[in-house]
């Protein structure tokens, strides 16, 4: 059997490895940027080459209502479609239903759901996720999952059940081979749930992990402790991929404790909204104190945005609401959380995670969401 | 004196030419791609390099209004601002005061106006749209003019005493000896009043003169007349401006009636709404036709956006609203006019512009606005 996965070092609980896939190898700790609609919000595939961006996630839920995942297949599947061509991983489109559309029913069979975009009626189920993820073409695809409330535990019993049965079947239904599936454990912020979900998705020996349910309204100390629980319950020879995490210390932090990939629409998302991360914390561009700063974004950082424009000309694009504004900003938070990932990478390697995440953190202090 | 304009070749009417500015030479004929608030709506700078473009446009009343030419000139004047190595066209505000805001007053010594941006009112006068022009520091500034409905004789005949009185304030008022300050004629449809303006403006002695109140409702066929008559009247060692002109065979039209330069937002203004030139006329790329067609917009087009990305991607991104979808067609419609300006000074220095012009014409056909 193909080995997917090699740890490459080890600092504590945190590892460097490294993720081998039909288009090419993924260096972990790894930060995936979002393209939802398969694009990464204003952001040009070259530019995410430039910025040797490893791997892009892509969006189940919005690809099989548009364009429709039978196109992009008869267009030779997300990579040629986009002309992306390195790895892609596509949700399961579970949290998109729950999320964004109106839902209407939900069974242990699957989930009935109106549109967000035309009202129209369909239906998703563990087995027809897996056919769309294979129409798309990822090279990481994700099983069905539910996502209940992590604080809500009758939920999460009923969920987690549900969850479990599903994953089993996106497991069976599962036909390509060049493509890895990864099992999602949910179980909210309780530890025996947690602790079962681990042991259930072990048994059915996934290529990796995905570690749900976070991010979505616990506490931060919550969110620790559950990946504490999953490194411990969890095989340490393959991935694990928190979901939805992209602020910079909880990136750290989720890396101190094992995590391998994250993937948040937080970069870009702000970017729009007009704020920028830095080493010293979070700026946003359209306060006037920046009216007249000829600085750059960040001195440190040396993306295109950073090496060229000053954040007086930037906050006149943010407030002129021009497109120029959102994709420079863009372009930088991306460069930010790409070049975090890999000093993150180098000081495990190097054996000195623990005091550089320390050293990161103080510094960035405080304007954490 | 300085020769800030030289012409290297001549056939029939058209020039191919080379304008000399402080921040470096244009070849003419030139189409400006206008950065209306100091960028080029959705294509970044290094975009523009990389596309050649010689000379962008810029706009005194909306850089007025904000972020304003003083703030501007403190970060170093426009190009500094905006990062932009090459030349800067600015025009003088006039066009926008009448098109834009809520007109309040114009009288012979200016225009009072309330701002669109918050209804702040604000008053322009030639003496004032010089300063502010000053302060942005282009290499191309104009003259403050009005610019009346052009088949309208009687407010043709007030507009332009106004326009000439102006000119000659512009001219005295004008300070900055690395600017170029163009002289704006115009006179309607009407051969009188567009020979008088010549020869008023000629009077003045300007080192490049517009031609304005064109491309704003009048017919092709009266506006081919009027370059024609202008063409007679103007200087022939000056280098003529087209204002407000970007359609490509109304710019092969006016190559081939002696206009050197030409700007306008149509390129990227399509662009958003989904239009693509092509040599075989324009495409709506949000069409249905285009779903699954895999071939570039324009498959004898060099762009990042031909070279890459199939009609069915961008038909996609189009319909998700992706800036992405925007950002591929403003560049492929700018490398489109930028080549056909390489091509039409190409011609024109072998003596076959006019069958190039015909040929190219013949070929696009019918689709033009």
């Amino acid at each position: 059997m193909v080995k997917h996965f090699e740890i490459l070092a080890t600092d504590g609980r945190a590892r460097a490895g490294v993720l081998h896939t039909p288009h090419g190898d993924v260096l972990t700790p790894v930060f995936m940027p979002v393209g939802t609609q398969a694009t990464v919000k204003a952001v040009p595939q070259r530019d995410l080459l430039e910025l040797d961006t490893q791997i892009i996630l892509a969006n189940t839920y919005h690809l099989y209502l548009r364009p429709g995942d039978e196109l992009i297949a008869r267009r030779g599947g997300l990579h040629a479609f986009m002309s992306w061509p390195r790895p892609i991983l596509t949700d399961s489109g579970g949290f998109q239903v729950f999320s964004l559309s109106e839902l209407r029913k939900i069974d242990d069979d699957g989930v009935t759901f109106k549109s967000h975009l035309d009202g129209s009626m369909h239906r998703l189920t563990p087995e027809k996720s897996i056919r769309i993820q294979e129409n798309l073409g990822a090279d990481i695809i994700m099983c069905f999952d539910e996502c209940p409330p992590p604080t809500d535990r009758e939920y999460n019993e009923i969920a987690l059940a549900r969850t479990h049965a599903w994953a089993a079947r996106c497991r069976e239904a599962h036909r390509r081979e060049d493509q890895m599936l990864f099992g999602i454990a949910q179980g909210g912020i309780f530890p025996d749930l947690r602790e079962q979900s681990a042991q259930f998705l072990t048994a059915l020996d996934f290529p990796g992990y995905a570690i749900g349910g976070l991010a979505v309204g616990e506490s931060k100390e919550d969110m620790l402790r559950v990946l504490e629980w999953m490194d411990d319950a969890l095989p340490h020879d393959k991935p694990r991929y928190l979901m939805g995490v992209g602020e910079p210390t909880d990136l750290l932090n989720a890396i101190a404790r094992g995590v391998d990939m994250a993937d948040c629409v937080l970069p870009t998302r702000l970017a729009r909204h007009g704020a920028a991360f830095t080493h010293a914390g979070r700026l946003n561009l359209r306060n006037r104190a920046y009216a007249e700063d000829e600085r750059p974004i960040d001195p440190e950082c040396d993306c295109y945005t950073c090496r060229t424009f000053s954040r007086a000309y930037i906050r006149h694009l943010l407030h002129a609401e021009e497109w120029l504004g959102m994709y420079l900003m863009s372009i930088h938070n991306l460069a930010f959380l790409l070049e975090l990932m890999r000093q993150a990478r180098q000081a495990i390697s190097r054996g000195q995670f623990a005091a550089f995440a320390q050293a990161w953190i103080a510094r960035y202090r405080g304007n954490a969401s």
